[in-house]
Formats: structure tokens, sequence, C-alpha cells
């Protein structure tokens, strides 16, 4: 099953079903207006969703799907909890920072908290404050979870795993650099993430998901040229640890996103779905940085696909960087 | 005027008026049933909600008021952003995780992203999973503010707080030490914090608030006996500068909450708002740590009093740590 959610202006955005295809789309059924409400009755709400799901897969109802209508699948959410479970990314980010190895890193997954109240959709603009502050995608996968108890193991994590989603999450580089030494994490650093408009039920992304990881590669590119398809398979955490980690000392509430960090694959030739990543490549390979970041009105799209080049079932994000208006 | 919320269940509770002298309070007249409904129409609930004051004032109608039936003011909320904008209680801390100083620590705030989606009521018991994570209290003052466009001044910024809050941000100080040197910052180490019942206007505290700074000092009783009452008079940012951070590079929604960081003085006589900053003190003081983290069934009470001992407005907090149940 597939979902994504109209910005009608609203909060919370009006629920839709979109068909198999990617062609249609559907009101959800009343009560279920939005995802959040259809999240925290999922076990209601699940079995009219896909029952109005076949409806529309059938040739019943429905109105074209329009990626660039929709906001985030969940405009805001309880929580939004983004892993750095790609350790390739952070090792490369280490050496871009400059900072000292993560203690533990390849045994205790590490992961910070953003903010979760203002969500972009995949076609919205970007507004930042200024170019200086070094502005980088970050080409990623997330899961929203129905609720989880406080001290879930792995296992039963990872069977509250409702939607699977994909998505950017817009990073500042320069004003990271100091958040990580004051060791109090990213904040400034992480303005509003933006995702994909399709969210997917597990079990609708076939052997694409497996054991808690995606195996998808994330297409990226910056301005229409090719940055990069990692594999989202090379994970090395899986879903399921990652929010038994978030779910050791406080419960998630239902409709909690838990994100993957950047996709990042050992093998070079895969290229990047951050700059900042590029870059140190590029100093490793060349002994000098060659990528700046990104401009005002830069583009960045990414999109997950299987390994013969069919897209996956996502949608695309493809947004631009704007000047924010003076307050 | 003094808001507080009754938990009846639901995520967002039932908002209510609490009268001057803090005995009696009023159901807020409709549409305003809960405070996050006011918040993000303040301009038109504020007279409502004032004039429901006045009547309540005058002796009109009310309840008797119930702290332990209360919910925190805002049982959730957009954003939980937290601060450490009291620089004596920073140092301590480096010295007590022993880790490198935090750069510009006394011109430019550092701040935490918390969860906030689950807080806890004043007299909520608190579910922890083990005594040996270091459970430790923090008394904090806070802000709950309108919304706040990316890049507000500290002027404009301070000039959104729409009401103050007293708070407790529980902390786990064996998981706090790791994630501190992650560079990611706190996660696991910060459970559900937890708030006193009332919320109080700025212009409701007189005296007490100035140039976004509260002129209070927070008793602190661990099991019943004195633990300190440092002044919060001693903050190194004030709210402005604090909010201002914390909207950089990001829209603050309506109903976020920027927190100060445990409140402390360098005045040694005034004891201490956390335990970890008082296990610094004695072995700065005697070299050797004599306290202990707290254990299930322990008691903390935090209260915020004028200089002359009065009690201030928001009510106190007082909670009993416990073990949490198996998921």
């Amino acid at each position: 099953m597939r979902l994504a959610t109209l910005n009608d202006g609203s909060l919370d955005g009006r629920l839709i079903i979109v068909a198999s295809d990617g062609a249609r789309a559907a009101h959800a059924p009343a009560p279920w207006t939005t995802l959040i409400g259809a999240l925290q009755q999922w076990a209601t709400a699940e079995p009219a969703l896909r029952a109005a799901a076949a409806a529309l897969d059938a040739g019943e109802g429905g109105f074209a799907f329009d990626p660039a209508a929709c906001a985030a699948p969940l405009p805001r959410a309880p929580q939004w909890l983004d892993a750095s479970a790609f350790l390739n990314h952070g090792r490369l980010m280490e050496s871009a920072f400059g900072t000292p190895p993560i203690p533990d890193f390849d045994t205790v997954p590490v992961m910070y908290q953003g903010a979760s109240d203002d969500f972009l959709g995949p076609h919205q603009d970007v507004p930042l404050p200024s170019e200086a502050h070094g502005i980088d995608f970050e080409g990623e996968f997330g899961v929203i979870v129905d609720a989880v108890p406080m001290g879930a193991t792995p296992a039963q994590a990872l069977a509250a795993v409702r939607l699977v989603v994909q998505l950017n999450d817009w990073s500042l580089r320069a004003l990271g650099q100091h958040e990580v030494r004051t060791g109090f994490g990213f904040l400034q650093a992480k303005p509003s993430t933006a995702f994909a408009p399709i969210a997917v039920t597990p079990e609708a992304l076939g052997p694409a998901w497996q054991a808690g990881r995606l195996n998808l590669r994330l297409h990226v590119q910056w301005n229409g040229e090719r940055f990069g398809e990692p594999s989202a398979s090379e994970m090395n955490f899986d879903f399921g640890q990652l929010i038994a980690h978030a779910a050791r000392t406080r419960r998630l509430s239902a409709g909690t996103i838990v994100g993957s960090g950047t996709v990042s694959n050992a093998e070079r030739g895969a290229g990047s779905a951050c700059i900042a990543e590029r870059r140190m490549i590029e100093k490793l390979a060349h002994g000098e940085i060659r990528s700046g970041f990104m401009r005002f009105g830069d583009r960045v799209r990414l999109q997950a696909c299987h390994a013969d080049g069919r897209p996956g079932p996502f949608g695309a994000i493809d947004q631009r960087v704007v000047a924010a208006g003076a307050p």
C-alpha cells in the first residue's frame, strides 16, 4: 500500500491513497483524513485503507496523482530521529569535520533528534539564510513506526514499522562542524527535512525490503548532473536496531520517524548522496577539495531505484534552494 | 494570567485557567479547550482567556485547583529545545564528563533538541529502565513561544514569548557522557521532561521577569532534604538570545518550548539544581565524589520562590523515580 498527503493548508494535510501504478490516487475514506490519525489507530485504519487501495487498483474512482501537490507524508511528526547507520559516511564525515573518532561507532548507533514540526514536501523550495553556511543535501531512507514501548528489542521495534519513506536531511555543514564540537549535536545545522511524496508499507516493497534494510539504490542528481547512486543495502545497522536504540529510555509515539543517515557505499564508483562526502573523497584522491556546496537556485533530485534501474515506489524529491526572506 | 492543563486522557489535555491565588481554577471557554490550540491563535484566544481569568479572580464559578490532576501545560509540543545558558553549570559538566571545553561557550549558546511528544506532568512517576544509568534531575525554567520566523532577532524572539514555565529535564548521566563524545548530542540520556503545573504570562511575573530573565530562586529538595536554591538571574544568555539561536535556520511553530538549562550559581552556598553538579563540587572541594545518583523510589521536589521565600506562581514539581515495566 502507498500513502501520500496532499498539502491542503492544514498542519497535517489530507491523506490520499496512491495506486500501485503511481499514476492515480484517491482520498482516504473517513475518518482517516490524516496519516497521523491513521497511524494512531492503525489496527482499525489499515484494513479500511487497504480496501480503498484495492478498489483504486481495480479502477474505481480516483484522480491523477500529482506529486507537486504533496506535502511530506507526515507534514509534522511526534519525533524525528536520524541515525548515521552507514559507517562509510560517518568515517568520511569525521575526516571532513576533523573531529575525533566516534566511540563505539561500529557497535552502538549514533542518532540525533531533529525538528519534526515543519517538514518540507517533495517539490517545495528550501528557504535558507546564507550560502556561506555550506548548504548540502543528504539522501536517506527512513521508517515511520507505530507506538514503541520503552525498552523494545530490535525484533519488537522492527515489527512496529508501518511505512518506509525516502528523505532529504538538509544540512548546513559550516554550522554542523561547530555543533558537533559542542557535544550537544545538530540544531542550526539541520533546517527542515524534506520527504519524497509516497510512504510505502513494507510488504509492498517486496524483495527491496529485507531484514530491516532496503535493497534499493538512491539516484542523486545535482543541477541535472549525476552525483551518485549508492545502495542502501550497505546499512550497518538495520532499522530494528535503530528504533530500539531510540526507544531505550523513552517510548515512541505512533508516527515517530527514524532515519538511516546518508546512504553511502565503500565502493567509490557508486558516488555519494551528499556533497560533504564527495569533498572528502576528492581530498583523499586528489589532495584538494574541488566541489563547493550548493548555491541559491541550485536543485537536487533524489529518486530510489531498483538494481535494474526501475524507479522505486517513493516518487522523487526535486527541490530548489532559495534565499530565505527577511523575517 | 496562569494556565494549566488537566490530564483528561487526550494527547493535548484540557486547558484550564488558574486563579491568581492559585487555589481555584476554571475550564477555559470554548473553543480554547487546549493550550496548543490557544497558542496557534493567540491574538484571538488571549482576550477570551483573560476575560475568563478576570471573572474567576472576581469569584465567579470555578473549582478547587488540583496540581496532581495536571499534565504538563503542553503535554506535547512542536519542538523542545534546551540550552545550557548557565555557564557555571556547563563548566562543571565539562569537568564531570571529562570532555574538552565547549568552543565559544560564553558567546554562542549551546542547545540540544529534545523529544517533545511525551512530557510528564508535575506529579507523575518517572519510569526509567536502570539505576545504573545515573538518574539525575535538572531544575530549569523555560518559555513557550508564538510562531517565530527564521532569522528573528533576539528582540523579535523575546517579543514572541507567551508563557513562562518551570521544568525538570530528567537526565541519565552514564548515557550522556557517551552521547556528548559522539557529537550527535543527547538522546538516550534525555527521557521525558516534566513540567510544573502552571504556565504564566510574562506580565504576571511582575519584577520576577526582567529583560528576558527570571529573578527567582529554584528550591530543590531530594527525598525531602534541601539540595539547593540557585537563582535564575545568573543566566548568561537571556531567553530572547536563546530563541533567536534556535530560529537562525528554521522557523519555530507556535507552542515551541525553549529551556534555560540547569539553573546554577557560581556562589557555592546556593547549592545545585542537579546531582552531577554537586558531585563535581564535592570532588573539587574534597577530592572525592560523595553523592550517588537517584535510586528507584527517590523523590525530587522543585519549586520556584522569590528572594523572600514566597512561592513563585508555577506550582511545584514533585516526582518519584520508578522502575519501568518490561515492554
